[in-house]
This record gives C-alpha cells, sequence and structure tokens, in this order.
C-alpha cells in the first residue's frame, strides 16, 4: 500500500531552484544527496538543469518513469500543478507548500480544491504544510530536513513539520534509525488512519511512532489501529491535552470529559502507548525497536553500585513490575563466583570493582533463570569499571539467551564506547534507571494487550421502534433536550430498571397513582424545560400520605412556575422511593472525535468532589465494562468494604453495556447521564432514579 | 565551618603508593593533578618519594603545614593512623578506606573506635568507605574519581561514592559545576546535617544537592534544614522509597504510614525539593545555579513551532505554572514586526522560519511585560533557523532584563553550538519542554517555600500530670497498649472533646450512668486487653432504655470473655450516642527516622478503601495543620457539597495541634489513633468516639 511514496519509480521536483538558500534548491539536493536511485527530474520553467539533472518545463514534460510529485510552487499554483501531475498520470504528490487550512477560509477552500482534483485522477496526497517525507529503504529523501536518518524499524510521522527536525537531529545524535519518516501537516488526503494501515503491513517497519495533534477519523481509527497494536505497537505523542481550550458544557459527564478523557480512552482502547514527551517517546521506541517483548514482568537488575540499584528497584516497584526471584540454582552458582560481599540476590550487585568477566558472569546466570524475564544493567563508571567489554558480553549474551536486555550505564562521556557497543548489539541505553524501567513497562503493557481478546460487542434485545418515537415526539415540539419522564422511555426500551412511577397532571390523578405505586414515593416536577430539578427545590422525598401528596404536588408546580414562568409543566412525576443502596453516575458525552463517550464513577460526592469517574468509547464491550468498574479509585466500595456486602457489579456492567449499544445505535443522542443509578446488594440490582438526554 | 575540609594547609595521602593501578597513587595523582595548592605529603613507609613528592613513614613525620588526611590503608591500620593524626594535630580526615560497618558488627566496632579517637582529639571524619572529596574552590581533588567538575555553585553529597562517578560524568558532559562534591559514605562522624549546615553559610554555594539513603538525625535535620531552604535550595533523591522492606505494623496509621510517607513529610516540611532521578537532579540543580528565583508563576513561551509549543503549553498547565497574559502594549508592539502568520499570543510563535533577529524581538518583549516572570524559549532546528545567534540574544537579553530565563532547544548535534553559548550565559537548556518546565516548577516552588511564614508552634493548655499519672498506671500494670478508657483520659487531659462518658463495673452502675448520661447512648466492652472492639462485636449502638442497657452488658461482658478468657475486664464504658457529622482520622506513628508522624483522613471508606491521608511529622503548627485539611483529596467535603454545611475545620485543626502537643511532649507515645474523630458543622466542634494509644 502507498507504493506511490515508499517505492516510485521516477520523482518530479516540481519548483526544483538553482538557489541553494531556497528550498525548491534544498529538497532536490536531498534526493540525490541521500542515494535515490529511481529517476530525477526538477521541473523549472526556465533552467535548462539543476545539480547535473535536466529539467523540465512542466510535469507533463516528463519522461518515463515518474510516479511522485514533491511541490514547492506557490500555494495559488499547486492546484494546476496537481492538475497536471493527474493528466500525466503520477500517482501521488508530497505537497510540502504552505498557505492552507491554516491560513483560515480562502485556504481551506484552495485545498479542497487540490483534493478534489487529486480525487478526479485517484492520486494520493501528502501535506500540504510538510517537511516532506524521509524514506529509508528507497533512501529517498524528499524534504528539506538537514539531514538523512540511519535506516531502522520504526516508522514515524508528525502532524507538526518543525518537531520532525528536532526528532531527526536527536535521532542522529543518538544512532535511532527509522524505515518511513513522514511530515503530515494538515493531513488534506493521507492522515494517520491511513499510515497506520499501511505501516501495520509494512515488512520494514517494527513499531509505528507519531506526533499527533488530532485524529481525522476517530472511530474508523480506534478500529483499525487496535487491530494493529495486535502485530506491532503504536507509540504517540498526543498534544494539547490540557483543558485551556475546551468548551463550556452544561452536563455532569460533559464537564467531566472534555478532549484530554476522550483520547486517554480512545488511546487505551486501541492499545497505543502514549509518550508523556519527545524524550519518552525515543526512550519507548528505542525499546520496541530493538529488543523482543518480556515474557513476564519480572526483572533481574545487576549492578556495580547499590545507590542505583535501590533506585532501579523503586522504578520497577513504581511501574508495576517485579524484581524477579532467582531460582537457588542461580544463587548457589553465582554464591561461590562473587566475591563474599557481592549480593547475588536481585539487584545482583557485582561491586564497585567488578571486571567485564564477573558482569557476564551474573549476567548469563541472570539470563539462564527460569523466573527472569528480562535484564536491566546498572553501570557506575568506576576505576576499575571496563565498559566496553562489559558492553560487549552484554550483547553477546543477549544475542545468545534472546532474552530482553537494556542498559543502564550512567554517565556521559565515560560511557559513550560502551552505549557504542551496546547499540551494535541493539541494546538500548538510558542515562538512568528509571528511564529504561519506564520503556520496560511499555513493552511489558504491550505484551499484556496481546494477551488480551479481541472486543466482543454483544446485541442486547431493544425496542428501537419506542425509541424512535420518543425522539420523533420531541423533536415535533421543536426540544432536543428531555428529563426524566422521556428519557425514562427510552432507558426503558433498552432494558434498563427502573423504579415503578408515572405521570400525574393534576393532585388527584397523583394521590390515585401514588397509592397504587405504594408509600413513601418521591415526587418531581415534570417538565421538559426544567432539567435540573433539585437546584429548584423541585423535588420532594419521603411523602407518606394522601395529604401529602397534594402538598406536594402544588408546591413543586408553584416552584417550577416561579423558576421559569415560561416553561410548560406537565405536573408531577410519582415514583417508587428507592431505599438503601449505592449512588452510581452513568453519563455519555458526544466527543467531536471520537463520538460516544461513556462515563463511569460513583455518584454524589466521588463524582462531585473527587471526580473520581473513568471513560471509554463506545461500543465496549463485556470485559471494557468489568475493568471501568475497578478503574476508579474507589473501586473497593462496589466489592463490600467495613463489614457490607458486595454491590451488584454484574447489574452495573449489563447498564453500561445497555447504555453503549443505545447511544451507538441512535448516535443523534449528544449526551446522556443517568445520576444516580442506584445499585444494591449482589443479585439484587440496579435502578436508575434520576436522568437526562439531550439530541443534537 | 569544616574549614579542615574545605581550605587545608597541607594534606597528606596516608597510604599513597607508587603503583598507578592503587586507589592510593590515584588520589595522590589527583590531589596533584588538579592544582591543590598547599602542602601535599604522600605518606608511605618504604618510597622516598612519589610523584615527585617527598614521601614520609608516618603522619607524625609530616612537617608543617598540614591539616588533612586522606587514608587508604587496610581497615585494621585506620585506628592507629588516626590515632597518629590526631596526635600530630591534624583537623580532619578523608576516610577512603571500607571494610566498616558496611561489612557487619565486627566493622562497625572498628569504626566506632576510629570515631572514639578522633572525637578524643576534636578530629572531624569524612566516610569511611568514599570515594573521597572534590572542593574546587580550594582546587583540592581528594579522591579516586576518574575526572575533576568545573567550578560552579552546586555543593553535592552523596551516600554512595559509586553514585558520584556517575554524577561526575554527566556533570562534564554537561558543563555543570560544583562547588564541594563530598561523598559521604559510612556518616560515621560527618553526615548530611553537617554539610547542609556548613554548606548554608558557603558564600560559593547557591544550591545544595544530595544522594540520601537514609538521614541519620531525622528531627534536628528538619529543624536546619527548614531553616536552610529559606536561603539556599536543597534538591534531594531520596532513594529506597517502595514498600518491598517496610515492618508489618498493627495500627491503622502505622500500616498506611511507611517510611516513604514520612520522608516525604519531612522533606516537605523542611521545604526540600525531591528529584526523582539523577536526571531530575541535575534539571534543577542546573537552573537553581544558575537562573534567578521567578518572582510568579508566570510564563511567556516563545517557539519557532506550533507542536512544541503547544506540548510546553500543556507542561504548563500540568505543574501549576501559567501561560502569562501579554499585555496589550506587548502584542500591539509584536503585531506589526512579525509576520502576519505569526502568533502574538502566549505562545509567541514566530514561525519555522525566524531567523535570530526576530526571535531577539519576541524575547525582549516578552521580558519587558510586567505580566511575564519567565522565559521558556523553545526552538527547532529548522533550515534557516540561526542557533547560536538566538542563544546569543537570549543570553544577552536575559543579562539585561534580569529575568530567569530557559532554553528548551530540542534537538541534538544541530543545536550542540546553541546549547554552549546558553551555557556560557548561564541559561540551562533542556532537551524537551516538559523538563525545562518542571526545572521551572520546582523553582516557583522554592520562591513560595521563601514566602511561607516560619514554623509557630503555639503551646495549648495541657494537664500533663495526669497524663504522667495515666502512663505510670499503665506501666506499672505491665501493659503499654491501652484502650478507649485510659486513651480517653490523655485526650481529655490535652482539652480534645469527647463525648460524655462513663465506666460501669455493674449493669445497675450502667443503668445509673445511662440514665445520669441521657439516652440513646453506645455501649462498649471496657478491657484493657481488648483494642479491636467492633471486630469482637464489643460495641452496641442505640440503646434507648434500662433493660436494653442490662441486655447489653450482659451481652458484651459475654463476648469479652469468649474472645479472650484471660482478658482483664472491666465491664462495660457508657457513652453519650453521637448523632450525625463526619467520621475523621487521626494517627499517630512514631518513624524510626523522624519521630511521630501524624496522620490526617476522612475516616471510614476513606480511609480504608481510598487511602486518602496525609502526613506531617510533628510538632506542627495551625498552618500545616490546616494544609493538611486541603492536602487530602476529599478536600471538598469538609468545606461542604452538594448543599451540606462546611465541617468545623477549625475544631480539626485544633485537635491536631492538641495532638502534636501530646506526642511531641511524650515521647514514649509510639502509637495513636482517634478513630472516628466525629466533626460537626462549622461551629459545632469534634467528638473523638474511639481511641487506643501504645507507649514504647
Amino acid at each position: 500500500m502507498l507504493e506511490m511514496f515508499t517505492e516510485p519509480r521516477g520523482v518530479a521536483v516540481v519548483g526544483a531552484s538553482t538557489s541553494p538558500e531556497k528550498l525548491g534548491y534544498q529538497v532536490l539536493h536531498n534526493i540525490i544527496q541521500y542515494g535515490y536511485e529511481g529517476a530525477i527530474y526538477p521541473i523549472n520553467p526556465t533552467a535548462p538543469e539543476i545539480l547535473g539533472f535536466k529539467a523540465y518545463a512542466s510535469v507533463l514534460d516528463c519522461p518515463d518513469p515518474v510516479d511522485l510529485a514533491v511541490l514547492l510552487v506557490p500555494n495559488k499554483a499547486v492546484p494546476g500543478v496537481i492538475e497536471q501531475c493527474g493528466q500525466r498520470g503520477l500517482k501521488g504528490a508530497v505537497i510540502i507548500t504552505a498557505g492552507f487550512r491554516e491560513v483560515g477560509p480562502a485556504g481551506k477552500a484552495l485545498e479542497q480544491q487540490v483534493v478534489d482534483i487529486a480525487k478526479k485522477y485517484g492520486m494520493r496526497l501528502i501535506g500540504p504544510n510538510v517537511l516532506g517525507i524521509i524514506d529509508t529503504v528507497c533512501k529517498l529523501n524528499a524534504s528539506f530536513a538537514a539531514g538523512m536518518p540511519n535506516r531502522g524499524k520504526i516508522a514515524f510521522m508528525s502532524q507538526s513539520g518543525a518537531l520532525c527536525t528536532s526528532i531527526l537531529d536527536m535521532a542522529l545524535g543518538q544512532g535511532i534509525g527509522f524505515s518511513r519518516f513522514y511530515s503530515i501537516g494538515n493531513k488534506a488526503d493521507i492522515n494517520e488512519l491511513d499510515l497506520v494501515t499501511a505501516w501495520a503491513e509494512d515488512p520494514e517497519t517494527r513499531a509505528i511512532m507519531g506526533y499527533l495533534e488530532g485524529i481525522t477519523k476517530g472511530p474508523d481509527f480506534i478500529r483499525v489501529a487496535s487491530e494493529v497494536t495486535r502485530h506491532k505497537p503504536i507509540i504517540a505523542i498526543k498534544s494539547g491535552t490540557t483543558s485551556a481550550g475546551s468548551k463550556a458544557v452544561s452536563s455532569h459527564t460533559g464537564s467531566l470529559a472534555g478532549s484530554e478523557a476522550a483520547y486517554d480512552a480512545a488511546f487505551k482502547q486501541c492499545g497505543i502507548i502514549r509518550a508523556g514527551s519527545v524524550q519518552e517517546l525515543f526512550d519507548f521506541a528505542q525499546a520496541f525497536a530493538r529488543q523482543p517483548l518480556l515474557e513476564g514482568p519480572n526483572l533481574a537488575v545487576i549492578t556495580n553500585a547499590g545507590g542505583p540499584g535501590i533506585m532501579a528497584s523503586d522504578a520497577i516497584e513504581h511501574a508495576g513490575l517485579q524484581l524477579a526471584s532467582l531460582t537457588s540454582e542461580t544463587k548457589q552458582y553465582l554464591q561461590p563466583l562473587l566475591p563474599a560481599a557481592a549480593s547475588v540476590a536481585n539487584p545482583i550487585d557485582v561491586l564497585g570493582d567488578a571486571p567485564a568477566e564477573r558482569y557476564a558472569l551474573a549476567i548469563e546466570a541472570a539470563l539462564k533463570d527460569p523466573n527472569v524475564n528480562a535484564l536491566l544493567l546498572v553501570l557506575t563508571p568506576q576505576t576499575s569499571t571496563q565498559i566496553p567489554e562489559t558492553a560487549e558480553a552484554l550483547g553477546k549474551l543477549s544475542k545468545q539467551y534472546g532474552k530482553p536486555v537494556f542498559g543502564a550505564m550512567m554517565g556521559d562521556v565515560a560511557i559513550r564506547k560502551g552505549v557504542e557497543v551496546l547499540r551494535s548489539y541493539d541494546v538500548p541505553n538510558y542515562q538512568v534507571p528509571e528511564r529504561a524501567v519506564a520503556a520496560i513497562a511499555a513493552m511489558w503493557h504491550q505484551r499484556m494487550w496481546l494477551k488480551r481478546p479481541k472486543l466482543a460487542v454483544e446485541e442486547l434485545p431493544a425496542d428501537r421502534a419506542k425509541v424512535r418515537e420518543v425522539f420523533a415526539k420531541v423533536r415535533a415540539e421543536g426540544r432536543v433536550t428531555m428529563g426524566d419522564t422521556e428519557a425514562r422511555e427510552v432507558l426503558e426500551a433498552y432494558g434498563i430498571p427502573l423504579p415503578k412511577t408515572g405521570l400525574a397532571a393534576t393532585a388527584d390523578e397523583a394521590v390515585t397513582l401514588a397509592e397504587s405505586i405504594g408509600y413513601p414515593v418521591v415526587m418531581k416536577i415534570a417538565s421538559p424545560d426544567i432539567l435540573h430539578k433539585s437546584d429548584i427545590g423541585g423535588i420532594k422525598l419521603n411523602i407518606s400520605s394522601a395529604s401529602e401528596v397534594r402538598d406536594a404536588f402544588d408546591l413543586l408546580v408553584y416552584r417550577g412556575k416561579r423558576h421559569m414562568p415560561d416553561a410548560t409543566i406537565w405536573g408531577c412525576q410519582i415514583q417508587q422511593q428507592v431505599k438503601g443502596g449505592r449512588e452510581i453516575i452513568i453519563g455519555v458525552n458526544r466527543d467531536p472525535q471520537f463520538g460516544p463517550l461513556i462515563m463511569f464513577g460513583l455518584g454524589g460526592i466521588y463524582v462531585e468532589a473527587l471526580k473520581d469517574v473513568t471513560f471509554r468509547v463506545a461500543p465496549i464491550d463485556r470485559r471494557a465494562a468489568t475493568e471501568m468498574l475497578d478503574e476508579i479509585r474507589s473501586y473497593k466500595l462496589l466489592r463490600g468494604v467495613r463489614g457490607e456486602k458486595p454491590s451488584d457489579r454484574a447489574a452495573i456492567v449489563d447498564t453500561l453495556l445497555r447504555i453503549s449499544q443505545l447511544v451507538t445505535e441512535f448516535p443523534e443522542i449528544v449526551e446522556l447521564d443517568i445520576n444516580p443509578l442506584i445499585v444494591f446488594e449482589e443479585g439484587r440490582g440496579v435502578l436508575g432514579i434520576d436522568m437526562r438526554l439531550a439530541l443534537k
């Protein structure tokens, strides 16, 4: 896939220039300098040749073979050039030129024009507004980057072209190689979804790395990425995570959601590993590209210094990994071979005067130990430390035993040679043990992801016709929001248990209803216009007699009218009063990128004061719903604490699945809160008490 | 202070060797090579001279001047040499030799012998078991380190000698300088407290940095460090923080405390900035050593790349700092000077083609802006980026305007020259913006610490005699633990409000008592041997009549006996039943390093399921107690949520202060739990319901 970029037989540089300070020169120079072996055609209306290559006035004049164009012409000229590329039968174009969507409406229109032309000819586009693309496999550097990265097994994409220059420079400094390196800019055509799809099948790529500012097709991306991560890790930085610019929202779920929660949920659901900085992106990518995954979470640490050994152990525990328990065979083998003061427990301390040979003994013993899944070598450059020799030993033994190994040679100048030796054996080195451990933890996370069964969304029975009918009625009345009474009907249609209830238009009807439900009852003002009833005193509890019903009816209607004189007031809702149980909140908010975002948490103070909630993008399966229950900080409360019986977790899971199905089948639902949903003891189910729902 | 190490007029190297592979040679070589200007005396029984310096058979033979000895002799020879040093009138010794406390009881005895001899002569010791000490001011490198750091303003101490080698190497690579660089090993004499005290007054030192595995004199250290941090920052790594080895404990507070909580509390109380890794230690130290503190939390970010600008903004928000709101003057000034596509909002985006001059315009405008407290320059190495020139502009302007500035030039090879230029202006650079922001946040933390009033512990009235009497009685009975009845007396003596209560030895007495207190009452089994009453069903609530009192009395006594046939049972405690309010837990656990560690949290599920608690080392003042209330995640609950009235926070603070005073005045209290303490609405106080106390 996307062979026009990975295996073009010829490249035309449209806007090639004879002036070395121009990008049109630099890009051509890069293509030539770094050894691209296909045909190269500078396109320039006046120059007869550039950098020794014959120039042509237009793409139309290019001889065969030519598959790809790189555009450096002014923005207004781009549509014409793309038209010519189409006519000439080119398959792809990299539009380096800026001045499109990023500069406003006129630019956006221009961009759309370009896309339309390319579509007409079946051409694929990268950009506009990019640094270019680099492919180390076909040795094509079609960019104005200041260098060419080494060939390697990481494919990288970035929405920021400028960041590419930093990443390339760091990669050169650290000897990290790439297979493909694409700046994707405005993503007018090819976006992260296309690249993830293509790179999934790319034999030259072991790990996919990206810098993203937004996802173009959220739901598709989730679907595809969660397949890809099952055989290739995706590591991403997503920036713009903080709340600064997030819009004001009215619902509980909405105010807690924000795009950060959506991205977090989506990435989690796809198995994408999220890096917190460019440094972490590199740290993780190095590990994934160079070492096999861990088969278990048990690490051996070998060190020539106690302090850094402790730091490594601390980091291992904090990261949720474990120090391996070495077998007694390993300990008995090592004991006589190491000095008396050395420690053969894990971390294995080979002491400050350890030569490479002593390190090697410990490394081999640890790698042989069946309890050890991975090895971290910690080294401080002491007087008698043999740094390159120790690196050599680690490298060789890692190849021999095939278990993942990592270096934490701590230093700078003194360890440089050692780091180079490690690199030659594909062993990544980290300047401090904490960074090594973070990378190992990311790999263990990936291993666990691979073990996870695929998403298996069930279809539960539901009365879709009823829901359509309610929505039609609401819309017919020119409304998009609905309160308790209507939302109830919708939830009931999807099998969500609700307390006995009814709507009374008059006080007399209210008494009849209350007596059929049985006292005590709860009464609420019933109005499509009043959404936050408790704020206006529109709810009365513990109503136990006919006269109390009458009093409450009059009071609630009075308060409703006082609050909003123009409100439509249907009367009062009479509801079975629920006793006991624990308050839960389940909500849905529609995220602009990913669609319906389901929130779960304990209700009341837990959501209000502690904001202890978790999110998933719908649809979810039983496993994901169960995980949500265990993800909140207060998860123990549902399992029963202080002698309380456990709550009916299965009923909550069931409710989450029904909500997931509802909002997936009815994408017009943009907001939904059940707050509270009361959960009773195990086996006794749940009841939705108060709810609201809003349509698009 | 400690001039024997910072300004020795002559140094004797005892155990100096003629063989280059021996430490005794390397240390002497370092002293000579790095330019120490005092007298140098190799001490060696056979060699006439070493490395061109006349050797002496013993310290006793050294001519004047000689203040300091560096010992490299075998461990058994150390006491003799120290004796000679004392006789010769030396003032200090650095004992590099290992084989003392770290190897077991015999080594520990040998170490004590050395300390005793030194004390006799008033000599001060560093070590044993160290890399040595380096002083860049007097150019003394009395260590076997592989290099000499640059002179700088950071004083560093490390309990791990091996780590010193890594730190030195990294510092050399990053051009970081030190004033003093001490490996303190076993800390037989001089420990972190001595050095913090000495370096506080050291004009050559602007920041103190340390790697610590334990604190020798916890309470003294807290007292001294919290003074020192008011004029010099202390940045420390404390390793060994995880729970692995922590002992089993019985009380609530004890099980939640652990040494990690104690260190966290202690460091917080001293204003010590804790670094999470060696990398972070360097990142922070560079910032403190090179830049002035921020006067406010408002940062300007100037960038030539959108993506990294967003990353910087994200990091700023996450760190609790703020993007400065630029004044309209600044924006109006910059608008016409920057290209149309540039952003003059903060982050100021000078665009990818920005030359140094354009950066300089933005830098100067931002530094002039009164709303800007500090500046972060983000740079990606793009084609036309003028890296050293931009660094030059930033450096010059930073000197001119005196506000703190930081670099996040992102890259490796391409930015190296720029980083060097920044360094020449004392501007630290960080490879990614996230690291820069973490360092800036640490500086802002320090600035806020400086604004904080000093600890002001009040003395509240207390009946100390009563407490002594209770403790004497308990001890007389051969016990160390006491339950509700006795603990009550102690707490009452310190003015902690308790519900009306009394002890009844018989059912008749119980009825009389209950009627004088008023129904309903709570009854609890009263026994010094039964500490966790509720576990055995030893508490009955809601007792409302004489007959219920009699039933409960018999039942509780029966259960107590069944649970522990040998228990001393005094009868039942009768207590006013408390209605309403919110459960709080206040506890104290004695930490082996720091003494009494006070815990505060909401009781019940909050402590059990959420472990939502916070700690301080006693004594605390009103301010610290108030901060504890606001530090727990569920702090909002005390301020009133969902229409509830706020809790009586002042009464909780008062209780914390009384507990702090009690455990400070009675160090024999090793454990204390008030669980629950009920807090009522604002103005209605607190009541301690259940409590236990244990003596040493």
